[in-house]
């Protein structure tokens, strides 16, 4: 007699829902074949057709592919309550109620998977529950955000920010409103359900301090290529002072960082730690069936027994101003005593400069200058004072710098 | 009243085994938080001490360190016959046993794991195992020995093989007698264990070709170089005409493939799927404490229930003629005709010439040729003949060239 097949209630039937329901059948005998149990969907819930109370009733497992906050919300957690086990590709909701989701699944004893809610295809959420699970994580950097990514490659082969964007809406990697990728915010919000893996302390999306690319200028891919350094919009969850820091910027790579090499609409993600120095994992960044595919995986997780419920919460501070090296950019007036003016600046509010280089004359002048390690605060103070000198023409720029520390 | 421990036999104390015995300690209290029983090695079996029976007795798990084919086999059968699941880092043994020891686990209905015996730190057994488990593997492409990549890194920026082995030796990278890692069968090795894993069909280290990195010359570096090709000793296994191919190989890659940019003393795999285009997932090789990290991830696995039992072998033929553009390197006088000769006879075997460089003149030419995809006998056929020319100097060389096909 064969076994019961594992019921699938999937929730939402858009581009990755119609891409689960797809790949779902087609990998049915291969999953059954190594699992013993064959997946089914047992019932879809669309914005116009279907029951929740009874799909969630005939399902051994629920797939939200709804995004957005609410009902996501209230399905999952009814679910939840229910003893069901779910599997989510939803960051807006994971990064935003991710503690009420954990801590309902934790009291239930169930399972709750998010694989494709972070870096698509690539597998990092696994890795990190799993593979890392036996040595302690000291830092992620991650490029999580594919449409930037794109973005930014162009820019590297001479496009400007307005071209770029349309090529990457052209292709379909951007959406019309592309604020929620260009700012941040997109790539924020997966780093904050990282950062919740990687640390065990709940990190909200309003935890994560968040800078995009849209100020980005030719001038600082110039720099990056001139210096063979990556310009890319990094994602950085680490241990800081007994604490943890989250935060999302655009960084200069030295050329030697395995991020800096990636190109084009890709995620990739870099885990340091003491014992194992560092693994980096790439992908292609999510389509459909890429997403339905990672979301596939952890209804085959579930159906194995391979996840187990949440763990009960840390509680560690969560570190605002943290120390970093700093490309500073200045365009001012080249009049004499202009340099000491600029360096009497840094000296008084602590930053050290690493190195300078001065292009152009008169009134056209910049002054590139590289620091080395310090407090955010303190280079925010800098830059407050430098904009008061009146030789300086323009808004000061800064970038991060994130410098080789293995191998 | 807390859990009962979670009681590790440790059969080998070693490089591996010490700092595996190091990090379980470490990491019990955070493993115990996450899972609710806390690992502790029950025995160590070393070969001036222990009792194999007794430490078999006492544990839950069994940790295999000891290396070799016996009697690490006689001890992993013992206990997969006791229903015990078992952890091993034995490349040797999976790849020329995994069939026995697969079975017996299958239908004793035990775990067994290995993790730490393929790519080091590089999570990719986990990888293939789970987050993949939803869609068909195409291929994989591995750097799987990081040996050979330190050596050919120091041989791309100007050393010759013998100072580039010397140094790998140096760093202890590389063993007194290298001739494991030079000659390719290390990583011949560890794709007949990828590949078994990847499409479920059973691959012994003899149905594997390997070819390794003694004979290459610099002349061959300063090739890729120019063309700005990576040069790697690259493990491919694939689905070939309804079968499974396995090989070792230098190899030139495109300058965008993501294993080109892998360099040093790393180890790097790239699955491809249809569903899931690529992954590419990098770290160090192996160290004591990396390996242990892999070792300790995978016992993790078996406490929390997140690993199985190995499912039953599919048959699947082992293809052993497959198609491969080929860069052919011919040391030769140039007198009149030559190139026709040369020519005619790739066109007579059926090789056929995407590209063509002739350098140096008269006695001490040299002719560069790149070739369409052709079938290794085929190519092989027209080595045979180009060796019978006269002007033919030295021995043909030829060098795989890995090609684009994704993005």
């Amino acid at each position: 007699m064969p076994a019961e097949p594992f019921k699938v209630g999937l929730l939402g039937h858009g581009t990755v829902g119609s891409a689960f329901a797809v790949l779902l059948a087609e990998r049915a005998d291969e999953i059954e074949r190594f699992n013993g149990r064959r997946p089914v969907v047992s019932g879809v819930l669309t914005r116009s057709q279907g029951d929740f109370a009874e799909i969630l009733a005939g399902a051994d497992l629920l797939v939200e592919l709804i995004g957005g906050l609410e009902p996501a919300r209230e399905y999952l957690l009814a679910a939840l309550h229910a003893g069901k086990d779910v599997v989510s590709a939803n960051k807006q909701l994971l990064s935003q109620h991710g503690e009420e989701l954990f801590e309902t699944a934790r009291e239930r004893g169930v399972r709750l998977r998010f694989e494709a809610a972070v870096a698509g295809v690539v597998p990092v959420v696994r890795v990190l529950e799993e593979s890392l699970s036996a040595t302690p994580i000291e830092r992620i950097h991650g490029i999580v955000n594919g449409t930037t990514n794109f973005i930014l490659s162009e820019m590297t082969q001479g496009a400007s920010y307005p071209e770029a964007l349309a090529e990457a809406q052209r292709r379909g990697y951007a959406e019309a409103d592309p604020s929620d990728d260009v700012s941040g915010r997109d790539a924020a919000a997966k780093m904050a359900i990282l950062a919740r893996l990687a640390f065990g302390t709940p990190v909200h999306l309003s935890d994560v301090r968040y800078e995009g690319i849209e100020h980005l200028k030719s001038d600082d891919l110039e720099y990056a290529r001139e210096l063979g350094l990556g310009l890319k919009l990094i994602g950085t969850a680490e241990r800081r002072d007994g604490g943890v820091s989250v935060r999302v910027h655009p960084a200069f790579l030295y050329a030697g960082h395995p991020l800096a090499s990636v190109s084009g609409p890709f995620n990739a993600v870099t885990v340091e730690s003491e014992a194992i120095t560092e693994i980096t994992i790439s992908g292609p960044g999510a389509g459909g069936r890429q997403t339905a595919s990672a979301v596939l995986g952890d209804v085959v997780s579930v159906m194995t027994g391979g996840a187990r419920p949440p763990a009960p919460p840390l509680q560690l501070p969560l570190v605002e101003d943290v120390q970093n090296a700093f490309y500073l950019h200045l365009e001012m007036a080249d009049r004499p005593g202009v340099l000491a003016a600029v360096t009497r600046v840094l000296g008084d509010t602590g930053v050290s400069i690493k190195s300078v280089v001065q292009r152009g004359l008169g009134e056209n002048a910049r002054l590139v200058m590289v620091t080395h390690q310090v407090l955010e605060s303190r280079l925010d103070a800098a830059v407050a004072e430098l904009r008061t000198l009146e030789f300086v023409r323009s808004e000061p720029r800064t970038i991060r710098v994130i410098e080789e520390e293995f191998m």
